[in-house]
């Protein structure tokens, strides 16, 4: 059985999907624009638990994510559609309204409105089905096949603070805002993550950057996504890796490490910038981790001098 | 605790979302067209049963639900994408390969491109949402809110069909299209319906409708979310329903009469014509019910020459 990466690989090959495959779907939208299209399924005890989190962070999250798919093409958020699957006995307490209340409050930030859903029934199980829609200037997506050897490796923001959080919780921390402590950065990391739109519009518009990826299956696979659609490899430096410094205060310095190359759900951008463009990226909390080699689908992570073999082991269903 | 309905009344007027609530929702898109959104959410062990269909059939179904919507706003269908979440075990099977096959099946026929969707993995249950994108030219969509007294109402084809066919399979009956017996019609009905796109598209392009929904939660149900978006109210003649004939092998009068009255999923169009372009009417299936009254909100149900009152007892989540 293949896995899912694979799966999807076949049913775009089965039926010519030429547009799929990308963070979002890219379909031609009049003579200025294309439209930007992304849907992600969330669903509880797989992707989320209600006990770790709160109705209104939830619906800040699942609108986060398919924002951060925009923001991965470089898009600007137009419109959303909420499938929402719901059990009984949440739907009898005040869940739903405070899910809305979290979701509006972030899609207000960014100017998205809610044009449609649906609202469904289930046995047990929460789930969310969150559809994004942008725009981008007509044939200006940043995919993720731009990439070339020789261009440098960025990544915005601090890695690993969404999976330290993770693992926090699974120790049985809890986010509460109103009594901040060392747990609180990393907490909310996982359960509140920020999508870089505004980064991701502007590298579209500078056209500075070849390729772009959103850090949401973890950096070493998000990394091969990238170099596997634009046919290169990459060479990543470990000591240049911004692992998130919150995390030291509750992880071994190995973890630290573990979770920054293969966590998910950052939401931070990763992107490639050839050479000469360099000094016209934007003045943001950027840094350049390595470099895209000619050596297809292989990343090397270079410890010192010591080359290693860097395989995806970040967040995958199958 | 508010139903279903109400729930949505209120999210629509707490956030001022003018789009939501016809069967899509309608957003400007260009000089020339509007875009038409549908979403719809199918839940396992809710929306349908495992054991009682195909993985083909149930492609076929999602799909076609959302494609109804398209027709009851007179739309052509564009473009389609599909969340999945799958337990491991039906995902170590050839389920999703049948499943998108079917699905394909449909969307051939109507020259819908799968451009995108997400694959999650459930801790049991099957969730598939559908969600199709369709146009219509501008300022053109055929919307629940346009019927006036006086206007007559039709529906398309036969009603109670998909009823009788939950029905037989919730006796034991399984559709077997390589023997068909008389069970079958009832059982395709449920699980392979026709989404009525062609009858919806030459609604809109003459312009001889006033107002269109489809029959999707049943008659009584859609026609009350026709009269309450218009304003108005509807008299019914209980003799003029075009009961599905096929209905009549299995269960006795007053049931089959039921089942055209509440029974969902039929899929066919309910609409309203103003008198003046009842000549106009397409050549196709189409069976006169009753008028729209300025009774507002009331549904009359004319039995001979007693008026008994509908109420709204089609298919509601919550």
């Amino acid at each position: 059985m293949p896995g899912e990466f694979e799966f999807i690989d076949n049913i775009k090959s089965k039926y010519a999907l030429g547009f799929v495959g990308d963070d979002c779907a890219v379909l031609p939208n009049g003579p200025d624009t294309d439209l930007l299209l992304t849907t992600d399924l969330l669903v509880e005890d797989i992707d989320f638990r209600l006990e770790w989190t709160t109705p209104e962070l939830l619906g800040h999250k699942g609108l986060a994510v398919s924002l951060s798919d925009i923001a991965a093409m470089g898009g600007i958020p137009m419109w959303s559609m909420l499938s929402i699957g719901v059990a009984e006995n949440l739907w009898k307490t005040d869940f739903l309204e405070r899910f809305y209340s979290g979701w509006h409050e972030l899609a207000r930030q960014f100017d998205v409105a809610l044009v449609g859903g649906d609202l469904s029934r289930t046995s047990d199980k929460l789930v969310i089905d969150s559809i994004v829609a942008g725009k981008v200037t007509n044939g200006n997506a940043l995919l993720r096949s731009g990439a070339r050897p020789g261009d440098q490796i960025f990544v915005s923001g601090y890695l690993g603070g969404a999976a330290g959080g993770l693992s926090l919780l699974e120790r049985g921390f809890r986010y509460r805002p109103d009594t901040p402590d060392n747990t609180s950065p990393l907490l909310q990391k996982q359960l509140q993550p920020t999508p870089q739109l505004t980064l991701g519009n502007i590298l579209q518009q500078q056209g500075v950057a070849s390729a772009l990826i959103d850090l949401s299956d973890g950096l070493s696979s998000d990394l091969s996504h990238l170099c596997r659609m634009s046919g290169v490899g990459a060479r990543v430096y470990r000591d240049r890796l911004p692992v998130d410094e919150d995390l030291a205060h509750h992880f071994p310095a190995d973890q630290c490490l573990e979770m920054a190359i293969n966590g998910g759900e950052d939401l931070e951008l990763l992107f490639t910038v050839p050479e000469k463009n360099i000094s016209a990226l934007p003045d943001s909390s950027l840094t350049c981790i390595g470099e895209i080699t000619s050596n297809l689908g292989i990343i090397e992570l270079m410890v010192g001098d010591e080359t290693r073999s860097l395989e995806p082991k970040g967040y995958r269903h199958f």
